[in-house]
């Protein structure tokens, strides 16, 4: 039996040893050193903020936001550095969901029984 | 390097034979087998619920009700398997917390630089 913390400690390594964590982590760094990408990204994560709430608010989104959000997603996607970003994010919030899945699971299983 | 879901899985049996876990397993067993600790606990989870709902939408408890949760938790804390659970239980979420907190660590460095 291993040290459960010791064993955390090194899923933590694990995932900084990720290409994901590594591609994210430079993404970050492309991003700041190019001020039109940084520019462009910060107006998409606004808009897309600014969308969420609405849509949490039960609020139908107009046909010019949908649109405005549509190209700004076009156009996040064609920065190499952005799109990097919100790559290397999805496959590592896979993998964040599949550790607390199999972590979980003994715990899962007891209070379902 | 180690791969990351072994390490997930070695974490997840480290999860399973921590004491607060086979204690949390034992409990629910012993609880089930006494009919009397079944009722108990059944009656303190509803009245624990029911007093969480009210306070998640803003309503003041009412005097009679705080009473009566502390009169229920005194019986429930009685209760050697109830007492066992409880406690297993929050050591296990306190080991639950440190494990998310040691886990996203990279995530949350990245975020806030």
């Amino acid at each position: 039996m291993s040290n459960i913390y010791d064993t955390a400690n090194q899923l933590e390594r694990d995932l900084r040893a990720l290409p994901a964590f590594q591609n994210l982590k430079e993404a970050f760094v492309e991003i700041k050193a190019d001020e039109e990408a940084s520019r462009l990204f910060d107006e998409f994560k606004a808009a897309m903020h600014s969308f969420q709430m609405k849509q949490m608010a039960g609020q139908q989104p107009e046909q010019t936001e949908v649109e405005q959000m549509q190209a700004l997603s076009a156009k996040v996607s064609e920065n190499a550095a952005i799109k990097k970003l919100m790559e290397s994010e999805q496959q590592l919030s896979q993998v964040i969901e599949d550790m607390n899945r199999i972590i979980t699971k003994p715990l899962q299983e007891l209070y379902q029984s």
